[in-house]
């Protein structure tokens, strides 16, 4: 039987949200946004093991509003690092003394700031993975995209249609996302299909969700309430209370 | 004196909304959409000429709203194309016959579905046309990027902060913009920028606004009251009413 894992990447401090309260914590309709990411993978159908990487220095905080929320998801907690590389390494780590490295394992990545990620999406991402070795998020671009040169002389118009804006999850085998974490840092991979395909492999996208944004600035937050509010009218169950 | 021009493209029919109404009608916080965007370039310091392009088979509807809102922002109404291309185009001739082909004028084009555009911007975007030749907005993506190859041969990852996603206006020197829309369609071109691209000339980007969202699905209209709400709350006068 495969043994799904997800790993939760909770890095930054909130600065861009004009806040002292980091942006996983404020509160979407009344729970912290981080509480919302954590129900959506309890939801899905793999019902992974969960493991939340968060800045030490906010662990304590997190254990407050759990208390305060009766927040119930089992979820392992480890500490962040200075970079999202290595907060990931660190969630990989603690797979690792869970078994997880064992063949067959699949993992997935996901930003704690995208709460509205649809639960159906978490496990198509791992049959994907299952099947093809990983599978990312993506989006293509609504609007033209224009791409710098790598060298800075000038941009040049590109199709948009062959642009995607990867999302989270990105979900892999648990044995190609050890060794590409086994490798020096690389600070110009901003996502982990970026890090995998540095050892060769290529990746699989699946079409994401232009609902499962990630909560960046304080406007977010309520564009990402009225999100909630529609799907709370639509027919789908509100699993978030 | 240099002569300012908009050419606002209200192209689609609005199939992707799910409705009868065209996107571009659709009520935002009691007006419509288009009626936001007219505004916003009314009150812009440069008080441009606006040329409004709208397909034919909208235009008595339109002018039933203008009646019914009471809607008094002066514009030219033209004809829009089977293209955007052809749209734009159609909109640059009304300019010619308005003398507009002049040497020194400066012409904008912008979504109509774009109602949100800060008139700030749209100054700004003229005073960089005049210095530069050129000047479209444009924000960096927020997400990780991946690249399709044009021959198919899979995707690769490329750093987000050199991918510009680009919005609208984008503002021309007129003798620039004319020369380029005499050349025969290319639908690989799905803005001005890159329409104009193709005769030579390098196009200079300007920081543009996440909140300059383009109304495509039902949600972007929530989102749009939502960015506008916002907007009311703060210092800035309300130009919607």
């Amino acid at each position: 039987m495969t043994i799904h894992y997800a790993i939760i990447v909770a890095g930054g401090t909130g600065s861009r949200m004009g806040s002292d309260v980091p942006k996983q914590f404020m509160p979407l309709n009344g729970l912290p946004v981080m509480m919302h990411t954590l129900l959506a993978f309890q939801r899905s159908k793999c019902t992974p093991h969960l493991v939340l990487v968060l800045h030490p220095s906010m662990q304590e905080q997190w254990r407050l509003l759990c208390n305060t929320h009766h927040f119930q998801v089992q979820h392992s907690l480890v500490a962040g690092g200075e970079s999202r590389f290595e907060s990931v390494r660190n969630g990989l780590e603690a797979i690792r003394l869970m078994g997880g490295a064992a063949s067959g394992a699949l993992i997935a990545v996901h930003d704690a700031v995208r709460p509205l990620i649809n639960p159906d999406l978490i496990d198509l991402l791992y049959a994907e993975a299952a099947r093809t070795g990983n599978a990312a998020l993506a989006v293509p671009s609504s609007n033209s995209v224009r791409i710098e040169q790598l060298d800075g002389s000038g941009t040049f118009s590109y199709p948009r249609e062959k642009v995607h804006l990867m999302q989270t999850p990105q979900t892999f085998r648990a044995t190609d996302l050890f060794q590409a974490y086994e490798r020096p840092e690389d600070s110009t991979c901003t996502d982990d299909a970026s890090v995998v395909e540095k050892t060769g492999i290529p990746i699989t996208l699946v079409p994401g969700d232009a609902c499962n944004i990630k909560i960046t600035f304080p406007e977010d937050l309520l564009i990402a309430e009225r999100l909630l509010t529609i799907r709370r009218s639509g027919s789908s169950p509100d699993y978030a209370q």
